[in-house]
């Protein structure tokens, strides 16, 4: 049986929540990956030290018993260089959302002329800047839209490390390229679907997701960059859990939930592409020397044996729910 | 209290459905109407003149104390000039679907070079051909790329009157201008919304439809067409109902119901373009000429008072649910 080790795998873009939820998630994570990157776009935002440390210490609580490492993230607003001075050694970097753009994203970022001060002590003090990149244009077109303000901010903060975040176009990935300062994180999610399996055939609110998955070109140029290993390309589920009757509504909130079946997926669609070699470093070599980050020692075996995925976990719906993956975790 | 009459208005394309569903849906377009065009995709296809006879009672049963007149279409298949010949005089049309676009089209056409003797035979009979025209490819290319199939009809079968249902998008409108015998129909809701309201924010399974919604230049072309009154655009609702639990759901159905709203909504979004005075043509006057109809008569005053669309309908979420219209019918 075809079997492959991983080291330390890491989700550098992940939504665990608050509350209940945050139960739920959080062991689904720390089972499979060494560590991941936790967002802050709670009801009320992690955009203090405070709330920071708290929002860690429930993280930490619930992982206690499992080797995992929730690299915590500030929300985006103007923030003193000496706050952050204080803050930079618990945070692996700030996450910036335009206003209203996602998710409990209403206290974004509105007006990108007033975000220089804040941007330039990050780039001082090597806080690296996580960013929701799309304008509020058609829902098809924001992404390419957003791509000026990426200009703009590598440009004018050349020594800032600027992570464009679930990166889903053609033109995000050759943007990307462009720029030694930026890298791109990529969720399983638009590595596999287009926007034909939202509303192409049934309309899949469990498939509904900021940003929208894109076109077959897309598509492709995002997996022929991650299935030749490209060093600037790490993977971030973007798993971002709701609740049933919060997805199976009128008005169905954005996100997809992959956490746990996110590693054996990938390993069956980087098989089928025959780049398993290039696994590792999708899934943290990338990850570890673009942040400069040495996670914990983790050993993850994932086999070529099928694994039929729950329909829920708790009262959420994963995504393949129900359907049989060719690859699964090897138990130890 | 500016007010409005409308004489005989026609909804040239609407889905009743069967059953408990066409008990429903039946009095809540002849309480409004003079007339539909019945669409004939059941889940036993309307495609034989038993079918036919059958679903015409059902529909006529529940509707005998109203002025409506059900126009039947049958389910495009290969059928014998003969078979036509029978049936000619109870049809408006036949309906063709391209094989599994939408709601219960699998056994729509998946070859159209099969096509040509029944569609020979229809221009013969002078029997219209009503097209759901979107191809199998990418979900907002579908219309465009069903254009070439459009255009082989219309100039092989110079004499037979083509309906393009449903268009959604600018280069549907520039291309029914073509050609003298294609008209078109135009929903409701393709007036109103674009992608950006179906999947832009929240998703909106209440939006959800097919043709799926386009962008909002095509929108705008096809308001100008419409507002201005063009001579080949008719009304079609493609109110097409799906209870609650086939659409809150992973894998919803597509279609918006919008019969029992449209005529208010019609006054309000034509009051609102300077057009009011064009709302008889598009609701009825267009039909009449292009099909060379005489519905039976009927009198609809439409007032600027405002209303309130219920929540529910039976088990069916309207269009506009809970949202106050300015205008609505003067009920008698």
């Amino acid at each position: 049986m075809t079997e492959i080790t991983i080291t330390s795998p890491l989700d550098m873009h992940l939504h665990l929540r608050q509350g209940d939820m945050l139960r739920l998630t959080t062991p689904l994570s720390a089972d499979f990956f060494a560590g991941g990157v936790i967002m802050p776009n709670l009801i009320e935002p992690v955009d203090s030290v405070d709330r920071l440390n708290t929002y860690h210490s429930e993280i930490q609580a619930l992982c206690k018993d499992k080797v995992f490492e929730p690299y915590m993230t500030l929300f985006f607003k103007q923030y003193k260089k000496a706050e952050l001075e204080q803050v930079k050694d618990r945070i692996i970097g700030i996450k910036l959302y335009p206003a209203g753009i996602t998710t409990q994203s209403e206290n974004g970022v509105s007006d990108f002329t007033t975000i220089e001060e804040t941007v330039s002590a990050m780039e001082e003090l090597q806080i690296p800047l996580l960013v929701h990149g799309e304008s509020n244009g058609f829902v098809m077109d924001r992404e390419q839209e957003f791509l000026s303000v990426y200009q703009t901010l590598a440009e004018n903060f050349p020594d800032l490390h600027i992570i464009m975040e679930h990166i889903t176009t053609a033109d995000s990935v050759e943007f990307m390229e462009r720029y030694d300062n930026v890298s791109a994180t990529v969720t399983l999610h638009h590595l596999m679907i287009t926007l034909d399996d939202v509303i192409g055939d049934l309309m899949r609110p469990d498939l509904f997701c900021k940003p929208i998955a894109k076109t077959q070109e897309d598509r492709s140029a995002l997996r022929n960059a991650v299935f030749s290993g490209h060093p600037k390309l790490m993977f971030g589920s973007d798993s971002a859990p709701h609740p049933r009757h919060k997805k199976e509504c009128i008005g169905c909130a954005a996100g997809v939930f992959t956490a746990p079946v996110a590693l054996p997926l990938l390993a069956q669609i980087f098989d089928e592409a025959g780049s398993l070699d290039q696994l590792q470093n999708f899934v943290s070599t990338s990850a570890c020397q673009r942040y400069q980050l040495t996670p914990p020692q983790k050993t993850i075996r994932l086999q070529q044996k099928p694994w039929t995925v729950p329909d829920f976990y708790g009262d959420v719906t994963p995504f393949y729910a129900g359907k049989t993956i060719g690859w699964s975790v090897v138990r130890t």
